[in-house]
């Protein structure tokens, strides 16, 4: 039985809804958790969720999650696992959304990871609308296929892009620029297994 | 052919020793270029190094480059490929050094990223010693199995933390502290493909 430790409003949500459009066939128990807890600081040292417990251990990191998810069950048909370039196309994607979208969409909330200064902290906030404008322009315009993040294939990328496009209104984001994005939030919210992780942490999609 | 774009000192280092490692069975064109050149621009509009040129199309993000490779080069067995949970291990790892280790050296030189203010790059410089060293004894306590990243296989996981650890002194971590890093560090150096790689981008590793 596979455990996920989660929190509400976190990229937590992109691995949630994978499970379920897996429909992980034994139980999947979703632990809400806090993630500077000793007991969660024994099962993820980083302090952060997502962590999933599976049968062989404990993973973390939403892309090798969400990689997990769709080669773990190939039925499924998450991700072009067969295809070498069209998997990388599936990672690039996703280190995208990881290492520079949430990165950028993180300096409005966690600025003191990197920087000691209030005022540092808050010239960190004042940039996140200008710098997740920028990311998601570039998603508007080249990466999102369309109708889904590979065109045609519903993959691991749609529930990440889903869940950091759900941040855009928090952080200022002027979502009638984007179009296609809102699109894809809406065609992602017809989907059962979407409604059900949403529902299930009590997330709010604006 | 391959066309990899690179400049030296860069993260784009770890997919050129993956290149070098899995013998590209024909040439491999690199070229160094000038990021926000309106032709790399049109090549990735990111505006960031590296970027591939395959015969599919071009692909960017070192994790997915990574695997790129490691797929279409199986021989070489730089992945535990057919493996759900040890290849999604492979990518918690590289997503971890793209996410969080590569973020953190990024605001020592591209604080201009997350804020506009001259005082708060200033104090994001000044943090960058204390994330990395933090982020480092995370590596050497934890996720560095040893010998190699991923334990007795070397993988993907070993060239992305070369690169990246070959930024240590010039971000100021004591790296008296990291002996099983500096132990890798040696043993990377010993590989003809490190070497041939290094070599050709002209990089200075400490």
């Amino acid at each position: 039985m596979f455990k996920l430790y989660y929190a509400p409003g976190t990229c937590a949500l992109a691995t949630h809804i994978a499970l379920e459009e897996a429909g992980a066939p034994y139980p999947v128990d979703f632990g809400s958790q806090a993630q500077r807890s000793p007991e969660y600081l024994a099962i993820n040292p980083k302090g952060r969720v997502p962590a999933l417990v599976t049968e062989n251990g404990t993973l973390t990191e939403t892309p090798g999650l969400l990689l997990f998810v769709a080669q773990r069950f190939p039925k499924t048909e998450l991700a072009p696992l067969s295809d070498p370039f069209a998997l990388a196309q599936v990672q690039e994607f996703n280190s995208y959304l990881c290492s520079t979208v949430h990165v950028a969409h993180a300096h409005g909330r966690r600025g003191a990871r990197w920087a000691d200064d209030a005022a540092a902290i808050e010239a960190m906030k004042r940039k996140v609308p200008a710098t997740m404008t920028e990311c998601f322009e570039l998603i508007e315009r080249r990466l999102l296929k369309g109708p889904w993040v590979m065109g045609e294939q519903y993959t691991i990328c749609d529930p990440y892009l889903f869940t950091i496009a759900s941040w855009l209104e928090g952080d200022g984001v002027d979502t009638a620029r984007l179009p296609r994005v809102m699109e894809h939030r809406r065609r992602m919210l017809a989907r059962p297994a979407v409604q059900k992780a949403v529902a299930a942490e009590g997330t709010q999609i604006p």
